[in-house]
């Protein structure tokens, strides 16, 4: 039976996975849910972001299912770094897993886009590259002051993430990677990722190869997002990359992620990619698809891939059924989409 | 009489220039340009990229206008690194000025955006950050690789062009500045960002002020780029904004930039964010109004604020008057917008 540590965490974080747990019940009965008070909240309360013993006990678990942590009241980087990046380094979940999909039904804001024509997945790196707390500072608060921050890249980083890429694009139906950089200005980096890149393309010669630089590809990404399969990138580019994928294909309120550790050394974490969004917080009306359709990447690595189906089929026919205009009830749509998804 | 230092480039950039310095001698007869071969075809036949004698004349100038360098046959960095963050470092052209509007009469991607809606200004901080060439690499080409970028950033190169921003802002009917950063993950270079954005908003109580993470900033400048007015971010940051604000706006195509030393240490430099485009060059099919409006801010920069609002204001009747569907002709686009701005 799956053990999953779940994290609420703050504003809207409980009453998206509310919802997403009751998918979850619905296709995989029997799941053994344990719940983890960790977020703002706590941190006012007691001090604490996240104790060595959580954390211990958080890695017993075969997945983490989040919600949102956050709250203008924490100083920036508390909760991020002492949170969730800290959760992404420590389980060393490496593969920052953000599809994108334009369900029909959802309204997108590009004119020229139709629904079911967006499909592409973003593999972004997830524990190196600026994320990795390199930085410094001298002489704060003086004229003179200095701040640094360093983005690390290895050879083994790199290579690992970009693997997964290839091998997800190979049970894709376009099977086609686009390596996204700056190799044009981050020389060093850049000839890491891309020598790495065409090493493991020429392993791969039934997959297609593209490579864009940054720029670029957030270019792309609103004038033809269409023309993306699987995207590789680094840390950095990958946060800003799936933020514009999610804008094209209907808003954060949809985007799914998982924080994957491949080998299962360590328990893999999910997330709809939206934050806690405190000014909704507390009044039943967030849509709760996003984490439900991390749940539903949860289960895809968990080994229950009809499950997952039978969640994302779910999604399809709520999306597809939405009547614009009418506002939408967190806890009905969970409903809905587990009755479905148990069919 | 202005002394302008004319980098034709690369690719469809000796064609767009050619039409830029048909209005700038429209506009303000006597322009003394000279010519400088630098770019991909410079560098295949002699070797050389930017030799400092060059770099010497070149600082002799009033300004410069740049075409576009670049060629897929050059390797990636040779003529970024080389030539044009070369030239941005060496004549510190801290402020790389980036406007971005949706001219009534251009169709842009986005379905509930109107013409004239979007109209904003990115001052993407030009001589610092990861472009500072920081990097290091160890142990090449072995598992053990290891590649750095460094983001340097110092008190004095934010403040000037927080600065630059706030002044801009006060020129404009919204008087706004949104900061741009990722403070919660980069806590060192964020830090310092926040503190001096503060420290410079507090000298100016008209200016309303508003921060963002990049990754929301990217998002919201496809889902409602209407809401911004004067945006002041990092090099790397800016580098990517600015490309989707140009997306969003009609594409690249249209998209102007200055790189500005704004005390005139240095000339300044002027140049459309498109590339060089080889797949269309030498077909007379460029578009030219990037570069000329890149002119535009050239002569802003140099004082002629009427002749660069002349431009301008050809620029929008052309624009206004394109009939979809009809392929334009660079030279024809030159000799319309020169005869209008001549008025
Ligand atoms: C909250 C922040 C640390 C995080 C990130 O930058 O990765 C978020 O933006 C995301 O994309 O999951
Ligand atoms: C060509 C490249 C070095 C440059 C940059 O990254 O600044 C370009 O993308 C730009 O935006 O002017």
């Amino acid at each position: 039976m799956a053990r999953i540590a779940v994290v609420a965490g703050d504003g809207i974080g409980p009453e998206v996975v509310a919802e997403a747990r009751k998918v979850l019940d619905a296709v995989l009965p029997g799941v053994r849910a344990t719940e983890y008070d960790l977020g703002a909240a706590r941190w006012h309360r007691t001090g604490e972001v996240l104790p060595d013993s959580v954390l211990a006990e958080l890695a017993g678990h075969d997945a983490i299912l989040l919600g949102a942590v956050g709250d203008p009241s924490v100083p920036p980087g508390v909760l991020e770094r002492g949170l969730l990046l800290k959760l992404r380094f420590a389980f060393d979940q490496y593969v920052n897993l953000r599809p994108s999909r334009l369900w029909p039904g959802v309204p997108g804001p590009l004119a020229s886009v139709k629904p079911g024509e967006v499909d592409l997945v973003v593999v972004r790196e997830g524990t190196e590259g600026l994320y990795a707390g390199a930085g410094g500072t001298l002489h704060r608060d003086t004229p003179a002051e200095v701040a640094t921050e360093e983005s690390l890249n290895t050879r083994h980083g790199v290579e690992r993430v970009v693997r997964d890429a290839f091998a997800r694009a190979t049970r894709r139906e376009r099977r086609k990677v686009t390596l996204v950089h700056k190799t044009n200005v981050l020389t060093h980096a850049g000839s890491l990722w891309s020598r790495t890149f065409e090493a493991v393309a020429a392993e791969h010669p039934d997959v297609a190869t593209e490579y864009q630089h940054v720029d670029a590809a957030a270019m792309f990404l609103v004038t033809q997002p269409q023309r993306y399969d699987v995207v590789v990138t680094d840390n950095l580019f990958g946060d800003i990359l799936t933020d514009i994928a999610a804008a094209v294909t209907g808003g954060i309120g949809l985007a799914a992620s998982g924080c994957i550790n491949p080998e299962g050394t360590y328990p893999s974490m999910f997330e709809p990619v939206h934050g806690s969004a405190p000014d909704i917080a507390g009044q039943g009306v967030a849509d709760p698809v996003a984490a439900v359709l991390s749940a539903a990447l949860l289960l895809d690595q968990l080994g229950h891939a009809d499950a997952a189906a039978r969640v994302t089929a779910a999604v399809a026919h709520e999306l597809a059924n939405r009547v614009p205009g009418v506002p939408l009830r967190t806890a009905e749509v969970g409903d809905r989409l587990a009755s479905h998804a148990a069919g």
